[in-house]
This record gives structure tokens, C-alpha cells and sequence, in this order.
């Protein structure tokens, strides 16, 4: 690129933002309403909103360019493509934009396969149902593994549950609302295959946790485990869980995310009525859409203050 | 019936009990723990714990019998077959043995019907899922017809999503953790038809709430309106229903009880994806085996201690 112009002066409470590959209506409208200018790429933005993949991503950023927030998590797609690396610029994720949104989606699809729904087709009494409907309120035993945001408000939905949550991280820093906290180095870490009932997945994806829920893991569940994936889909070994739910060594799943993803429309899992699945709805873009132009704003004043941003991404790390 | 024999003395401590038309294992060994004699009918029992329908329950009981204990809790059918008002003896109903089982049942129909589980078929990526799945964290209204128990036990499962709640009962007297509380005849009440989000039915079958839902209540209702019927089939009109839900004018439905029962088999409600169904198993028969010995031991102390009992039936009201 030739000719990219001079550093233009910092003005913090009037910047100019741009909005890439193609810009959402809501977010923009809030911006400018706080004052701030909507330009193209080439117009020198102080902030760019950015929503695409890797591909989509600019190959050369203006030197205007402060900071990228991007409308979503999980930015490994851009880690591994090497678009975080090759930009000096500061990074802030959508993290924390949809914990109720996917909090939610992960009770009801617990519940959903916990209460048998699938299986009620047209028989009025199925009385497999009698025998075979959990309750999640009855001595529920749940691992939660990686526990954010979404975990957080995850433990509060599950409260007058009475469920009884170990939360597994990173740190093993004590997750509020958790009867105990692992790290996922600790030795105790691996017996918990065997001793929780369901098994909510929400850690971000990477090499320790890719394939988390493997042949290996599902060997050890107990056979009224239930598995719910609402993270990313390769944190489950997709033929694995499948073996297991066919031939019945676990109780259920429930399926946000898969690998790959679309699922395939003739892959087994649509037929199992022990595997409930929704097509990547739980975190939808209409809430996106409403919340990132108040984020994006935050993000912006916190690091004019010279602060981190809320939800800044450490380069390093990923995420 | 000749040679009833006579009053037997009353030894509260070890009593005699009956459990017809066919006992269940569980709560015939509780109250055999507890000191008491598990006998056939002839043999004089003061207590009778009975399961089945009108036309299983006996012509005429022995004097000895004091107390029956219903092993359900909506004991209607028993009011309109004349069983309550043609024996001289107390009822108790199992009201409350099910609060949980319920209550849990509720939030999973309500959370698959706003979460379009239904509608995911085959179809990765089905975007109609993306405009039309709704929160119930999202500025919920509730309107909660018949408020007891299983309604305040919902209650405390709602609390987490701020789901804002107005309870209906016959008296009006306020429902902890509800918003506001009306009484049915309260002049206010028709108006929450058009005001609320969602409907949960929990009222007793009565006169008053018999197609408490039908085409009138239906009219008034928003284009976002959920219905839930875990009460009595007959509180929803079936065909005034799957009119508005076919038509479009209301959101969805999830039906734990419907009239007639079973829903035949081919009925239009099974093909729409806005109805969820569930075939009357929200309470199921094995909590109730592990909860009734308990309550028809409390009941029978309170009985003998010349209290009224914990869930005695009043037989002018029918519940």
C-alpha cells in the first residue's frame, strides 16, 4: 500500500471508526450518536469493527488503526491464520456479549435431553419416558469446563437447582457459585469423567482443549452422563460421542457446535433421540447486533484512558 | 355390603392401611417401618391409600376407614363421580409431592418452545431460528394461572432471568416473588391476556377455569404469546389453540396434559412446530412412589392429632 497517510491527531471523544466486511446498522447508529464519525477503511479510522473471517480481513491496516474489536469470542480462526500476529495494533473480543444468550441455550438444551423431549414423537405413552426422564433438580452432579462469563450466569440459572457444580479453568482460581474449582493441570482433573452427571463445555478452543471429550473421556463417564457442547465443536471427538450415544454408554448429549460444522444432513447424531441438536443458535446476531456498538464505545474510552480494555485479547494467549 | 364390623380402637402409633386397587412397593415398606400394618380392605384398615380412578374405588368402605389418601392431586374426577361426597371419612389429595417435577417439566417446554427446538429438523442452517428464537431473560411477562405449590416453586426457577410475574389464584392474596398477584374475578384480570408473554396453566379443573384458554382469551393474546398447559387438559379449548397457533396470531404452545388425553394420534398439534409436546409426564410415577409413604404418614399424625391435614381435600370446593 502506498502512501499511507501521517498519523492523524489523537481526538478520543471524535474518532472515526469503520465497519468490516459489511457494517451492522444498529451498532453504527450508536456510534455516531455518541459523536464519533463512520468511514471507509481508507479514510483513516481510528477504530475498526470487524465481523468476517481471516479472509476478510484487510491484508494492510491504515496507521490510523488503534484498535480492532471484533463482533465476536472466539478469535482462534484469526490466531491460526496469523492476523493477530501481523497487525500492531491492540485487540478487543465481543467476550461477555452473550453469556445470558448462551447461558440459556445451555439450560434448555440440558433440559430438552435431560426430559426425553426427542424422544415424543407421536406415541402419547411412551413409558420408556417414565423410566428414563432426569431431573435436574435431583442431586444433579455438573462439570462445568472453562468458566467464564457464560459460566457465571450459567451458575446462577442452575442455583434453585440445587446443582452441584465443579467448575474446571485454567487457573483453578475459585469460581463463585461452584462447590469446587479445578485447574485443568490439577491431578483430581481426569476422575471427574467418572463422576459428574453432565458435562457443560464452554472452555475456548486450544491445543489442551481440543478434543477434550475424546474416546478416552467418554470411557470413563458414567452412564446416565450427559454431555452438552455450547463451546466450540472440536472440543468433542464428533465419532466418539456418536459411538458412545449409539450404543447407549451415555445418557445424552446436547449439541450447539459440532465438527464440522454444518453437521451434515445425513450424519448419525440427527438421528439419535438421546442427541438434541440446534444449528449454532445459541449465541444469535440479533442480540450481537444490539450490544457490540456499546461495547465497541466502552472499549474505545477505556483505552483512550490508557487503561486495558475490557475485553482486550492477549496476542500471546489467543484469546 | 353385610357385617361391617364394628369401629376398631383407634391405636394411632400402629395402625392398619389399605392401598388399592394395587399397591405400590415403596410406600406400603415406609409405612411398615414406621410401626403400621399393611392389611387388605376386609380387614378393617383406618387409613386407605388409593390410586386408581371413580370406578376402581370400593362401593362402601369399612367404618374402620377414617382417612384416604389420593395418590394424585387433582381429584376431580373423584368430585364429579359423587366418590367424595358418598363416603363419611376425610381426604387427603398429593398435592405438593410434585412441585418439583413440575415446576422443572414447565421450564423445559417453555424453554424449547421459545427456543424453536422443534423447528431444527435436518436444516443446519435454518436462519428463521435466528429471528424468531426469543429469551426468557429478555423482558418477560408471565402470567401464571393458578398459583400454588408447583407455581411457586417455578417461581424461584424464574427468578435468576428476571422473568417479571403476575400471579392469578382464586383469593387475590399475594404469591411470593410474583410482581403483582390477581384474583380471577379481579376486574383487572381480563386485560392480562393481551398484556402477558407467556401463560402458564396450573389452575385446578373447575368450572371457572374449564377452557380458561379458548378462542375469546386466544383473540386478545399478542402475536408473541406462549401457552403452557402442565395443569388439566381441559383448561385449553384444543381446537381454538391449534386454530391460533396454525394461524400464526400466537407464538407457541408446550402441552404436558391436553384434551381429549391421549392426544389421538393424528392430530394436527403433533405437525406444528410451534407445539411442543410432552406426554403427561411431568410428574412421573416414580417420584410420587418415593414421596407418598411420607405424606400419608404426616397426614396420618396430623389426622390423629386432631389437626387438619397437610393436604386435606375440602369436599365442598373439590380440591
Amino acid at each position: 500500500m502506498i502512501g499511507v497517510p501521517a498519523r492523524p491527531p489523537l481526538d478520543w471523544e471524535s474518532m472515526k471508526f469503520a465497519f468490516l466486511p459489511k457494517p451492522w446498522d444498529q451498532p453504527v447508529a450508536e456510534l455516531e450518536a455518541a459523536g464519533h464519525t463512520h468511514v471507509a477503511l481508507e479514510d483513516n479510522p481510528d477504530l475498526l469493527l470487524f465481523r468476517g473471517g481471516p479472509e476478510h480481513f484487510p491484508e494492510r491496516l491504515p496507521e490510523s488503526v488503534k484498535v480492532v474489536q471484533v463482533c465476536y469470542a472466539g478469535v482462534e480462526a484469526l490466531v491460526e491464520a496469523g492476523t493477530l500476529a501481523a497487525h500492531d495494533v491492540r485487540w478487543a473480543n465481543a467476550a461477555g456479549l452473550y453469556d445470558d444468550t448462551v447461558a440459556e441455550s445451555t439450560l434448555a438444551l440440558l433440559l430438552a435431553v435431560l426430559h426425553r423431549h426427542k424422544a415424543v414423537s407421536r406415541e402419547w405413552n411412551n413409558l420408556e419416558l417414565f423410566t428414563s426422564t432426569r431431573y435436574l433438580f435431583d442431586s444433579t452432579r455438573l462439570a462445568l469446563i472453562g468458566a467464564g462469563g457464560i459460566g457465571a450466569t450459567l451458575i446462577s440459572y442452575l442455583a434453585p437447582f440445587g446443582v452441584e457444580v465443579t467448575a474446571v479453568n485454567r487457573s483453578g482460581r475459585p469460581v463463585e457459585g461452584a462447590a469446587r474449582t479445578l485447574a485443568m493441570s490439577d491431578p483430581e482433573f481426569p476422575a471427574l469423567w467418572g463422576e459428574a452427571d453432565v458435562f457443560v463445555l464452554l472452555a475456548p478452543l486450544t491445543e489442551e482443549t481440543r478434543h477434550i471429550v475424546g474416546a478416552d473421556a467418554l470411557a470413563q463417564m458414567r452412564s446416565n452422563a450427559v454431555v452438552i457442547n455450547v463451546g466450540r465443536g472440536p472440543l468433542v471427538d464428533t465419532e466418539a460421542l456418536a459411538d458412545a450415544l449409539e450404543e447407549g454408554r451415555i445418557a445424552g448429549a446436547g449439541l450447539d457446535v459440532t465438527e464440522p460444522e454444518p453437521l451434515p444432513a445425513d450424519h448419525r447424531l440427527w438421528d439419535l433421540d438421546t442427541c438434541v441438536i440446534t444449528p449454532h443458535t445459541a449465541n444469535i446476531p440479533r442480540y450481537m447486533k444490539a450490544r457490540i456498538g456499546g461495547l465497541a464505545l466502552e472499549n474505545w474510552e477505556l483505552f483512550a484512558a490508557g487503561e486495558r480494555m475490557r475485553t482486550e485479547v492477549e496476542v500471546e494467549r489467543g484469546y
